[in-house]
């Protein structure tokens, strides 16, 4: 079939928005026609060329939601008329990590999906005859995607697309990193480094949770207004104070956080997250990518002294079971996603919703088809 | 009253042996005579004059056991005749860290303790009218020593003072580490960095609570049968294999280590120990002692996909309700001590057993009154 795409033919290129053609799912794969899709910080870093890992030509994407089309052969737990969310982290439930409760990052697809193609080592777009890569296993920015099984989390219908796309990426790195990876108990000191996307999200997991104070970090003083709209109790902007934000994040805190979240990217604010943590017991949780070959650094004895250093990944979420929750909480009230979604663009403006990110103009915005 | 005691008049000098002045215990204190102690890296290492914290004149010593002669005002869990081990990290269970079953690091005297005080902000040392300073709270190289009451373990009368000495720090560092700070479960495999002292008790520690494959890796060969002895199933030498060490170990594991411990102190094996942990849910835990200022690094996507990085003091053990348990798994048979006690020597020869030590000829020395 003809499907209307996105495509990224190189490094540091606009997307072009052209006709692509799709193949039909195969054994184990579902046809999706997505009905809206998030840009994400990860999608550009891609596209930046920056990414080690970055291939192309492919069809980028991997934060939509929409609608099964048609199954392949064995496909039992979707049919057609289905509302799903793509998930570039699988949830096959028979893998050695999935059968670990320990963690959530399913192994089943690993090798292929990172090299852009299907599980059976193939894809199934291509334009005027050359192959185009799958991303993450999704390929959002085409109108028709076609995904394994194990890659879809089946959501309730009454959910709208326009927003519930953003729990298939943002929300859940978020709002999971709080409950899933760190498992913040009500009571807690929480401190948020990065008021972006995914910070405003780890606040509302924290407010859902019942987190007593909720300290925001962040360099911009614009962003103070919306963390508080999402639950952030404490706004500390690293200009505006005098002397070491460690100190000062540790005293404002009455000892430290028990749980802080890096929401950035920056291997330096990595280590000012786990060094305010509290002595003892505190957790600190790093969720931003960090440049290739970046490294983080501390004293053993930050340690030694009680502190946990972890990471999240799809915020601890098994996709499957998980992400049809986090619509619910949606649902629900639980936790806000409208105020996040600060525009929304046709497919054929794509590339002006980078140009937004890239200017600091938007917390999401999303393409509808 | 007088008391015979090693005193570290300086950095870098050998104690000297020679009769000190003892003030009886004041409120809260309790008057030990200490029967038995080790001598641990800890001590040779503020002894060097290597650790930024080393007060002099001081009397070292922090592995002890012996029996209460006499309580101060308000002592209420003891009296003479009880057999103790002193708690260089006590247990008050009334301070903010007691109160948090998170940590082990009850701060209740901490900073007195760290400027080699007792609680009250004075020393009950001196010798020809100068204060002698306490160390870690201890000070086991004195014959008859005071400590605060929330600073011993009160323990079995059967148990022999010359080999539960130990449990005061090396056997509850490494078998705690397993048990309180890592919960190493059964069927787990694990990697020990360094055979020493600590990771020969943390290999016990993990046999004892049922893993798998216990691994030790040491650059020493002559570590390997002492390792078997204690647990061990496979030896590491990493100047034996070819190629990279984390490697080496990720494939001998099948994947890497469940958990993985650093018992040496050297930074770049804790990188290796966090590195050759599991994805997805490999936890690495720091008990050695790094030099003062050295920093761990490592890319933070080993953290985001699922490596923990933790350490751990004291094993994680609340001295008071933890270390009288442990001496009952000696006297059960659960975990050995015996072997680990390779030489003992009276108070007069103190200074040989930091020469054995300097030479790696001990596992652990023991000092007997």
């Amino acid at each position: 079939m003809k499907t209307r795409a996105a495509v990224a033919f190189e490094a540091k290129k606009p997307l072009e928005i052209v006709e692509v053609d799709l193949e039909g799912p195969r054994a184990g794969e579902v046809l999706v026609e997505i009905m809206a899709t998030g840009l994400c910080h990860t999608d550009k870093y891609t596209l930046s060329g920056a990414d080690p890992e970055g291939l192309f030509p492919a069809i980028l994407g991997h934060e939509g939601a929409g609608i099964v089309r048609e199954v392949g052969p064995g496909v039992s737990s979707l049919k057609p008329g289905d509302h799903v969310i793509p998930l570039y982290t699988p949830e096959c439930r028979e893998c050695e990590y999935c059968l670990n409760p320990k963690t959530n990052l399913c192994q089943r697809i690993r090798t292929t999906q990172g090299r852009g193609l299907m599980p059976d080592g193939s894809s199934r777009f291509s334009y005027k005859g050359q192959s185009l890569l799958h991303y993450m296993g999704c390929s959002t920015f085409s109108n028709f995607t076609v995904l394994p099984e194990i890659a879809l989390a089946k959501v309730r219908a009454d959910a709208p697309f326009d927003k519930i796309c953003y729990i298939g990426c943002g929300v859940t790195t978020g709002v999971g990193a709080v409950i899933y990876t760190a498992k913040v108990e009500p009571g807690a000191n929480v401190v948020v480094f990065g008021l972006g996307g995914i910070g405003l999200n780890v606040i509302q997991g924290a407010r859902m949770v019942g987190a007593n104070m909720i300290v925001g970090v962040d360099v911009n003083p614009d962003r103070e207004a919306m963390g508080r709209e999402f639950g952030m109790t404490h706004f500390v902007n690293p200009k505006e104070i005098g002397g070491d934000l460690v100190a000062h994040i540790v005293e404002l805190t009455g000892g430290g956080a028990d749980y802080s979240f890096e929401c950035v990217g920056n291997v330096h604010l990595m280590r000012q997250a786990l060094e305010c943590a509290h002595k003892g017991w505190g957790v600190s949780t790093i969720i931003g990518v960090a440049s290739a070959g970046a490294e983080i650094a501390t004293r053993p004895f930050q340690l030694v002294t009680g502190r946990r250093w972890q990471g999240s990944a799809f915020g601890g979420a098994r996709g499957r079971t998980d992400v049809p929750k986090i619509v619910d909480w949606y649902m629900d009230g639980k936790i806000e996603i409208d105020p996040l979604i600060t525009h929304t663009l046709p497919l054929a403006r794509i590339n002006e919703g980078f140009e937004m990110m890239e200017r600091g103009e938007s917390i999401r915005t999303v393409v509808l088809y």
